[in-house]
């Protein structure tokens, strides 16, 4: 059994609207120390495997196939076994 | 100057249909080793600042007051010194 975390990010040179839209709502609240906000996304999935390679790989697929779309995203994979 | 990230997730016991829905499409696709799926928000601030502590409340304080809703979310704040 494996826990992993998949952080999706966007790309570098995509717009973050919704980033943007914290930063000016945070300014407006009077943060002025605020420069620059980012937000992204993150999966945890729980799922059956004993081999790390493997189970990797297999989410590598997920992520490609239905988690992140790749024209516009970054994905971070790390894997942790548990019991 | 900091960098904070902030880790927003589902309370326990409250509904996550996101996560319900990729668990679900993943299960459709064949993936049938994915036994649970959440999905977590992360907002990632650049803010000035020299003190650790104050940085922390100021962050801790835009999460009540803006980022997170106290009364379903659970959040986690990592500060990072950088240039």
């Amino acid at each position: 059994m494996y826990n992993a975390t998949i952080i999706i990010k966007l790309k570098k040179g995509v717009l973050n609207p919704e980033g943007r839209t914290v930063l000016r709502a945070l300014n407006h609240l009077g943060y002025d120390g605020v420069k620059d906000a980012k937000t992204f996304k993150c999966v945890e999935l729980t799922l059956d495997g004993d081999n790390e390679e493997e189970v990797y790989n297999k989410v590598d697929d997920m992520c490609k196939k239905l988690l992140a779309n790749p024209v516009i995203h970054d994905y971070e994979i790390t894997l942790k076994k548990v019991e």
